[in-house]
């Protein structure tokens, strides 16, 4: 039996420190680990993948935290993976949540993980992708996704869950314009934490107004993402969450028919794009690195040799076999 | 004298019509924008770029609305770049603002203009430092870069800008450690807005214990980021805010010595590298999406007959052109 025969093995019947040295792998973009992932992904598409977005401070952790205890309650597995595109600076993401999340970190059940960008350019959408592989080849029933902020990068992580939940809290509903276009189609579920606050209600209400004006989306059947007052802290409203992260997921069995949640073509494709996004970044970028023509380049436009439009055009279109270019 | 040459002309005399024009080309993707971004480059470094980022709702057009008047107050033109990372889903940015900035859109002196991503894969970045030196080639003295959201993206977007601020609202500043990592590296100016406001005293002393935990970075006479309370909407504290500015303006001057602003080997390596990045995406993408490989590709990980990590690598890896890969 090859070696990566023996981590397949190893990886599907659990062995956490095989996971986690894996993921560690995956996320500091080595090449083994990508051909592994080729060789697991048969083993994959049964986990439930639920997204967690929202600015930093909405209690997110706290809210990740009871979910798990209800799944486990619930006799169900789980992996955990926090996500922190908001710390491309110093890279040491989620101290705090750590420390939280110890009262877990002892059940077998719970698989935590933190990931960062390392660095490596390939970003974290690939490396996230990758990580949410193995822990549904393990076995995990649910995996949370758990990711800071409402940007494009978080929006791209989200793609590759199942049900999307945006977490706000009362007072950021004030701007209305701002927030419309970005997150409302991106949410399958919102929730309002800490709505003993001040506030609450009429985040609520201005929440449902934005959706009633865009009737023509929710018509027919369609979904349409209840907003849900809970307080991540005692608990409260969690598990009437928890229900409807049940019922969205039935919508979308039956949406998807017999293709099954996994092979859902919008999510393959949301997918697809973003890995070959990440590898391409990650190979060119790496290269001009490694060869010192970039930093070469930095030189020549800080001395005013050149301008950084045509600097970009000679570091790239040497690299690119693209006809017509 | 040659149509490009005559552009040129245009925009460094100043002419509204043909810099919006271009600005929507640049940001439509346009091949021509490119190359005329690179005779215009000896125009530009003249302008200083102000970066305004925080969460949806803290108050960032109003602010923007104010420092604009200030600026106009004293003899000196600018231009207003809003650009909105965390619409990807619908591409219509700022509605409210654009609004909210009609008390300016009759005045020459200032240039407003919404950007948003238009579904071409090269992102905000790329298009959003042509944006800018248009307006430097232009004249403008200042340019206001407002960028929503506190992401990777939003970061790199700062990258551009010679003092980058970060705006917050009381109540924000509860989670310390999710915050940590990501804002306060990337801040030379922190405001608490509404700082009428419950908390915004809390949200101070937070943000100034966070920094007094970093004292080595403040060492020797380094820039230490001020942190000033405001209310934009009455703008009680904005001069005060334009004086932190001007210092920090000083304050860099002085770092860089005869290489003068625009040339700061740091901002020219996050710029170049971001341009890369784009031009890499929208070449690439834009080649897999116009050829129908990329859909292939989605279709036969649909059907079940290859996995996405292969598929990846047999979309890309004919592309390109780097040694040993």
């Amino acid at each position: 039996m090859g070696k990566a025969r023996s981590i397949i093995q190893k990886v599907t019947s659990g062995d956490i420190r095989t996971v986690a040295r894996l993921i560690g792998d995956i996320d500091d973009g080595i090449e083994e680990a990508r051909d592994l992932l080729k060789e697991l992904y048969p083993y994959t598409g049964r986990a439930y993948i639920i997204g967690i977005t929202g600015a930093p401070g909405v209690g997110k952790s706290t809210l990740v935290d009871q979910m798990a205890s209800h799944i486990r309650k619930n006799g169900k597995t789980l992996g955990i993976l926090a996500v922190d595109p908001s710390s491309p600076f110093s890279g040491g993401a989620f101290l705090g949540d750590r420390v939280r999340m110890q009262r877990h970190s002892m059940d077998q059940g719970v698989f935590i993980r933190s990931m960062a960008t390392r660095g490596h350019s390939g970003g974290l959408t690939g490396t996230t992708r990758g990580a949410i592989d193995v822990l549904d080849a393990m076995g995990k029933d649910y995996i949370i996704l758990e990711t800071a902020g409402v940007g494009q990068e978080a929006a791209d992580l989200l793609k590759s869950a199942h049900t999307k939940v945006i977490v706000l809290i009362p007072g950021m509903g004030d701007d209305i314009q701002a927030m419309k276009a970005g997150i409302l189609e991106a949410g399958d579920i919102f929730l309002i934490n800490k709505s003993d606050r001040e506030g609450a209600e009429k985040t609520l209400n201005d929440l449902r107004l934005m959706m009633d004006m865009d009737q023509k989306k929710y018509a027919d059947g369609r979904w349409r993402p209840p907003i849900i007052k809970i307080e991540a802290l005692s608990g409260r409203g969690v598990e009437e969450f928890l229900v409807e992260v049940e019922r969205h997921r039935n919508c979308l069995m039956k949406d998807n028919g017999s293709l099954g949640l996994r092979r859902n073509k919008e999510m393959v494709s949301a997918e697809l794009k973003d890995m070959v996004s990440a590898r391409l970044l990650e190979e060119v970028i790496g290269h001009l690195a490694a060869s010192g023509d970039f930093n070469d380049a930095v030189d020549a436009v800080v001395r005013g040799d050149t301008d950084p439009y045509s600097a970009c055009d000679n570091l790239i279109l040497p690299l690119l076999k693209i006809p017509d270019l």
